[in-house]
């Protein structure tokens, strides 16, 4: 059994322990929250856990082999820090930390003393992102050439951290996840509206191959989208998570691969068409559910779990180069130097 | 009688000459295309109107007081300039010319000689543009906060101009239209996947008050997509003009004006709530015809057109600086000066 | 505090049990289910109440004010019919009854005892029902026309009852709710395509006043529709329960009062318009807490509740009336009299 | 060259005209209609195309091989008659005619003279139905089991017919073009809640092998729904005209062929499974060239076309059998026969 214990039991604790619990080899053994009247409940939900106000009690604990942070974006680097220092494995709400600086020197701990660093980057095991990254991997879509995902909604408004580093860092981990890489250069535009946090952000991603993204996040809206749109040389895949019933579509390009357009000729043929559109069945695992599997799977075979330090790291390291390049009005910043990329004219 | 050559009689100009023709103070007295088999059509559909293989014919007439330019974009500047040195009125395809120093040309020719010059902006005429128009012309959306326009399509490649210059152009042309102003800045990225001509392009522009807007445009994306969400302080509209029948939708913003949400106070009272949303009741009037009226009420009072040249102008300026940050790898130019925007960190 | 048992503990049982201990002025004091299997997690999750294998502690417990019943739907009679002879005010899975003598019974009994009996029509209680039944009672929606409900999806198959029972019944009770009167005849089609019981069924129904409602039932269709249409003389809305943004929709009736539209003229004018369409903002509140909340304040008020007796009583008479229309070919039968209403040519 | 002639030129004549004209082997060679100001534009669009206010001299013409009939429904057995008698091919508008005895006198005329007779069921051309028609024919959804149609919005009232001759017949024709055989028994309830006619109708036909329709079609709808569903055994169909994107639609069906689902059990794994689905791509030609076509080959093949007279005939039975239903207040008719069916209880 591994023993686990929560730090942080305010609106994503209670979500984590109930997946946790469900799991055949996972003890829930211990939560902790600065506040005792949210661990008030704990005793008759959780009576195998003990609870604590205090987080050193459970990073020191002997009788505890990983911990789940899910305290504020500014606690979790301290926190994941101390909890590696002694020896626990460590599931941590996204962002792993706030800069590069930070993240990096939480996965040479993990790396020096092989423990398993997880960021709870919750959609990489959402049904339909694991039904696109299975597409990507095995070439269905062809060769990315353009991402658009928009994040928006009313609320949810965080005082701790902006909407880059509280939404558009779920883009950027999505993406990271089906290619696995850094873009050589990110730009991005942000403004608060409202309160002292960017509220509105747009981002715009480069990769060396030629692929374009571009993120929209935002809290400022009062119509909730929540679309992706995954456009490759043979297929695009349109994710859309308010559409029930087919939340994954695909759409076959009507174009041959090498096929070079003609303007007057193609164009007139090809018009607006549409070819085929699929929405393959998804599974329909809850995704924290996947992700407490993945992080057991990890500890028990002690190996790099999906949204483990590899992959953690390149997201912090692209939200940290958006945040840089908002602050130098849109100059795209080279997201594994920091430094701006300005090419002379 | 307003008397009207068309110079160009490919795919747009037959369907400018039907609107032409339907608006009762118009004559439609000659129609041009350097293709004969092109012109075969033209007397029996147009009994009415001479025909020539050369444009300097209707140029040079004295029996035409406008000319309707719809020829390739390479053409635009030299057509337009010869018809104005004719003394003709101009209404010409987008864009008005491919660089800011022929499009301020033209203006200047135009202010100078009284003559009226219009660009067929068409979706400037189209019933959700005109009622958004009004809507944030009378401050029902509030102050403008962000704005995201997606134009995605498979086909219509083109190999004269650019995505940016084809698709792009559109939206910069309705953005321009409901704020009446040039951004700061304008940043870019675009590439060609598929032919010579940039075919996949991505926007941000940034405005002094602290409007951001995006925009993505491709021919490449076998889905067809297009959609403008348009934030502000008040409301938010979104116009999507493949939801026949609510093109159009207003959602209520649920946030009191200069409400500054605390982070968990209101965020759980919020959520992600939902408040009312309204289609509003569209005229069903075809963009074209409003655009002849408009072009003919212009003439005919010696007025400034809608799409006339101030706005015309700003367009191009705007989508010349996205096409120099593009090649600049992103870095953000001034469209009023072209010049590139670097601040020092 | 109002003590409250719960009768059948499978899948319904746990969701009353939460929303039964979330309102505050009750206590949840036993709960019961054949299957002791059933009854493991319960001294865990509601340590207050007691637990039985067999109903008939909880019938005769002194101790209880009022009974939940959540068992299938053979035993709603019997278990019902107990619970009021021992003077408890009951809550009853739909339907009440599956035939209208049973019905009756329950009624007279509940009447002469004056306890309080409400059948759990959930949707009666959906935030979009709630919101259309305030618009029908104002007025907002005019002399209601038509109606249409189509509830299909894949699965929750049923061997207890038939898709009458199971389905169509909520449409049933929605409209009654809506126009609180019973349709002059009822005339239905139900075929069993898979199994012992009909799983596809369309109703009609007739009221005196001209207004017609269609409905659609199915266990079989895998593609799940929720969407009911209510078309009233002034405007018509639509409630579709997957489209998350916008369940409820108003659209208005492009027609004045009373205009009668002539052939050629109105109807060119008219075209296929649009008018303004509204989507009016929805409370948030879980329809179980509503109900709960309802029973509470009936007993305690010792009214009539909502989904009370005699809609209820009228509910079953209309499924009641279409499974013999059904069974007689389509004959349509006068719920009032269950007899076959046959017109004579 | 075919010779055709077209008889009334209101909304649908020059329609027609156009598409006949598009068609190589057709020559348009007259037109007419009472109304000499609708031949105004005759000359100049169709100078090929003599011109008449006299049905009877295009009927008599001994110079048109086929005449089109595109006036009202309550003329279309007289002219259709007439044309027949004069040996001449004809397409009339739907209906074929108003009652079964009009409609059979026509098919028996034609037969007996060999002559061509074609309904323009417009909708059988619509590439989703012809797609949909080569699934059911090659039995890709498997039995069909149920099938339902929505035809609702604002407008075109006729003042000739009713909602059921004028939209019903749409669907009758479409569900009869995909089954190829004539209900057992069809019911259906209709009102006239503005003018004279009944301008909201259901149907319900009963197809002896288990198969279940229903259809909804108004005028009074301020929304416009056009929605089809098809559920076989197999897979199920969703025709959906207003979703451009993805007008033809099908869903797997989760469930075996023959598996009987027992209630616990497999519904619990079922849930509200969805399946894959898929948008096939469809033809894009105008539904009106696709039937001129199979006019011409037919007429050359001298065979029956799609929407001849077998089908069409059992289109009218169908509607006539559902307008007596109605007027005998919802009892079932046998469109064999035209009586009503009612079992003894």
């Amino acid at each position: 059994m591994l023993r686990v214990g929560i730090v942080g039991f305010g609106y994503w604790g209670p979500i984590l322990a109930r997946n946790l619990r469900a799991h055949p080899r996972v003890r829930l053994a211990a939560v902790c929250d600065v506040d005792p009247a949210r661990l008030a409940g704990v005793a008759a939900a959780c009576p195998e856990a003990s609870v604590s106000t205090n987080a050193a009690d459970l990073v020191a604990s002997p009788d505890l082999d990983a911990l789940a942070i899910a305290t504020p974006a500014a606690s979790h680097f301290r926190l994941t820090l101390a909890a590696l220092s002694q020896g626990k494995h460590v599931l941590v709400e996204k962002p792993l930390a706030t800069c590069a600086a930070d993240a990096e020197r939480l996965v040479e701990n993990a790396a020096r003393r092989r423990l398993v660093l997880m960021t709870d980057h919750t959609f990489l095991f959402a049904p339909p992102v694991r039904r696109l990254a299975e597409l990507v991997a095995e070439g269905s879509l062809g060769e990315l050439q353009q991402y658009s995902a928009v994040r928006v909604a009313l609320g949810r408004f965080r005082s701790d951290v902006d909407v880059l580093w509280d939404l558009a860092v779920h883009d950027v981990a999505v993406l990271d996840h089906l290619v696995g890489r850094m873009p050589a250069s990110v730009s991005a535009a942000g403004v608060a509206h409202r309160g002292e946090q960017v509220d509105v952000a747009f981002l715009t991603l480069r990769f060396p191959d030629g692929l374009l993204a571009s993120l929209h996040a935002t809290w400022l809206a009062p119509v909730k989208i929540r679309r992706t749109l995954v456009g490759g040389s043979r297929r695009t895949a349109l994710w859309d998570d308010l559409e029930p019933a087919e939340r994954l579509r695909l759409f076959e390009s009507g174009l041959a691969e090498g096929e070079a357009p003609a303007d007057e000729d193609l164009q007139r043929r090809i018009g607006y068409r549409t070819g085929e559109v699929r929405a393959p069945r998804l599974e329909e695992r809850e995704p924290l559910a996947t992700m407490v599997a993945e992080l057991v799977d990890a500890i028990e075979a002690g190996r790099e779990p999906i949204a483990g330090p590899t992959s953690s790291l390149r997201v912090v390291r692209v939200v940290e180069a958006a945040e840089r390049s908002a602050r130098l009005g849109g100059v795209p910043v080279d997201p594994a130097t920091g430094a701006p990329v300005v090419a002379h004219p």
